[in-house]
């Protein structure tokens, strides 16, 4: 059994894309945030479908905004949780950018890895 | 001169690439280490190139042979400080495939990168 499990064993690769001007802030992490929060309007619900707190969700999106020198989302009406959060327009923009970036990034390593790694 | 310093600031982007099984143990860290061991024939040095100390070298070389099922570096006479340390046929196999997978990926993840963040 033991053996048989060990055969079956992958090799994958994970890659990880970051986009910055100084600190390395945007990433994997803060996109999920942006894309759940363009799909659900809250930003509450996003940390919760990410099992993220909402602290640190603000923590990492802060830190994101101060080095792109961009406002990624904004707050609308009835406060933080009670209303909704929406993508700004330059959030919007940053996030389809990188969404395009990553998924053919992810393309291309796949192919790659395929052949370096063709076990 | 905060305006032109903050003009001359230049988006870049960061590519982070793992290969494993189970856990994602093999990454830039592990794949400098030994690099360096190649170079220099010493761990300790290679630590020390990278700043790195000695039981975390050890503890990421042995976390990614775990999980790759690999012996990626062995000690020659003289024990762990006083001999030398070289990569096993296997690692430098392992090492040879990951590096020539990084530097490929990071051509194409750099063109792409420039495709969607023309700025």
């Amino acid at each position: 059994m033991e053996e048989i499990k060990k055969e079956e064993r992958t090799l994958k690769y994970h890659l990880k894309l970051r986009v910055y001007y100084e600190e390395r802030n945007y990433g994997p992490g803060v996109a999920a945030l942006m894309k759940l929060v363009r799909e659900k309007g809250s930003l509450s619900a996003a940390c919760q479908e990410l099992h993220m707190a909402y602290s640190k969700a603000w923590k990492i999106i802060n830190k994101a905004e101060e080095d792109l020198g961009l406002s990624l989302m904004e707050g609308r009406r009835g406060g933080e949780f009670g209303g909704t959060t929406v993508l700004t327009e330059e959030g919007e923009k940053f996030l389809n950018q990188y969404q395009a970036f990553a998924e053919e990034a992810e393309a291309a390593v796949e192919e790659l890895f395929y052949k370096y790694f063709p076990e």
